[in-house]
């Protein structure tokens, strides 16, 4: 049955409130950092003083980011926060409130959002981080959500897109491909359902906040981006915000292992495949990158370049441009 | 001819800047509150020192809150924008920035977005406010936009909605049902297009953000909300957060005047009509409240009882419930 408005907006205050109590393990209290949450005109924040606010916004729409044959509601929930907490690690930043803009066709069961607020209250209280508020509205056709996470950085050091200089050192976080080769996988074969184990980068993406934070506080990272775009087109953000080139030696990129029994995906989905949310930064060149951060492992692949292009360089001693096939070309 | 996702940030970048150039009449840098806008991971704020943050979040979804041929691209952005700065103003604080979701279905011709940032943007810079990010994406079906307005006022001085008491003297900004008595008028009559000057309230309203700084600068305000579920509805927020009841003299309520030649609108759209963005507020009993505020009528319509329900006293010295019959009943 589905919900009208008020109720609905009754259910999500009831369910965000009990994630706290289940936080917290005693009564209910705003935290420190949200005054007032959900049931007035605007959430309150006090943020901590002497930093700089970080706020991102990011869409999870039916149709274009999930299908409900395919994404099960927690993963739904799970992955709209993901792609908010991804592009807070990516400013080696700190989460601390989520504001969730939703909109629900008529029809749609009310056990269905209880599902997908599980999947994102879950997530949300493994990072600390509050559901502050959002809007609630009828939509025209399909799910549609917006997340908006605020967090927060010390003064002047959140990590750019724009810090890149020639020599840097090109390093990705994990390894990549592994949530598209799902999407080929299913789309392959629309009618059977992978189990979400075979494919965790895909269903349950953790996004890198602790790898982030680090990277900013050791001063490690010149630049750095979430990879949700995929690595081609990713990187082009990076070389456009730097005003520089780069060369990546293909034969480096990790490629993901995934399904049963696991095997390793096309070269192809590493490079242009999205939504891994692993992170993608440079580092000067005199700097010792350890292989692992916070137990995720840390693969150099290349290096930033004065040219403003960017190749792929293959074993053979090849060269050519990496084209930015991106993650549309791959989701239609 | 649609925009492929890239070029459409590129053109909502390029606009976002030009009318920050428009506004400071030279080159274009980020404003003291914005360090880093659209093209990094997320914007990087400075909030004011020693004040507490605002944040909003609106849905504009095409069909649920505008129709393409009832409501003009510029009136749309307009619209969405107004959601949120009129949330911030219910709260007494400064809008400092926006954030803009936007989803477009592949058929949408440019025009239409160029035309809707006009609108979008035009009204930012009324209000100093920086368009500092978003969110594009394909939408599967409809224009949806999610509009995010931050804001700050000074350490717990926001006003929030439970602040109201028994004894509290009940006012309204402006007059009521104006926006709603358009959208009757367009359904009566779906095919002939309003004289957007017929009806200001509805295509261009104005959020009343002078006029809620200076309620609560001057600590005239117990309690506030900005008037965009109806009367009825937002009443019963007020006197639910507040855990109060209340009695409001029907003929008290200010009707707009609509049309062509001007007539009053219906009581029951000033009752219950809805998107007017005019203020609710709560005033101690012994507070003089002046009958204008920055150029803006305030008149009392009733008090806050102790009682927890809600009452419309009629002209006869009749009682009776005020439903709430809000806005989702008219709107549809």
């Amino acid at each position: 049955m589905p919900l009208p408005e008020k109720a609905l907006i009754a259910q999500i205050r009831r369910l965000a409130e009990s994630a706290r109590q289940g936080q917290a393990g005693k009564s209910v209290r705003p935290t420190p950092a949200v005054l007032a949450g959900i049931g007035d005109d605007c959430a309150v924040l006090r943020l901590p003083a002497g930093n700089d606010s970080l706020i991102t916004t990011d869409f999870t729409l039916e149709g274009t980011h999930f299908r409900r044959n395919w994404h099960p509601p927690e993963v739904v929930g799970h992955r709209s926060l993901v792609r908010g907490l991804s592009d807070i690690a990516a400013m080696g930043g700190e989460p601390l409130a989520a504001f969730l803009s939703l909109a629900l066709p008529r029809n749609l069961p009310q056990a269905w959002v209880e599902r997908f607020m599980r999947g994102l209250l879950r997530l949300a209280e493994k990072f600390s981080v509050t559901l502050a508020g959002g809007d609630t509205s009828e939509s025209p056709s399909g799910i549609l959500a917006d997340i908006i996470v605020v967090g927060t950085a010390p003064k002047d050091k959140a990590v750019l897109r724009s810090g890149a200089h020639p020599g840097d050192r090109i390093f990705v976080s994990g390894e990549l491909g592994g949530s598209a080769a799902a999407l080929v996988e299913m789309r392959s074969r629309p009618r059977s359902k992978l189990d979400p184990r075979d494919y965790p980068r895909h269903f349950y993406p953790e996004p890198r906040v602790e790898l982030g934070r680090i990277l900013r506080e050791k001063r490690l990272a010149t630049a750095m981006i979430d990879l949700s775009d995929g690595l081609s087109t990713d990187l082009a953000h990076i070389c456009e915000e730097s005003r520089v080139g780069a060369e990546i030696e293909s034969t480096l990129i990790p490629r993901a292992r995934v399904g049963k029994p696991r095997r390793e995906v096309d070269p192809d989905l590493a490079r242009h495949g999205g939504e891994d949310y692993e992170l993608l930064f440079t580092a000067p060149p005199g700097k010792r990158i350890p292989a692992k951060i916070a137990g995720v492992p840390l693969t150099p692949i290349g290096q930033i370049t004065r040219r403003r292009k960017i190749f792929l360089c293959s074993a053979e001693g090849t060269r050519s441009e990496l084209a930015q096939h991106g993650w549309e070309h791959f989701r239609r």
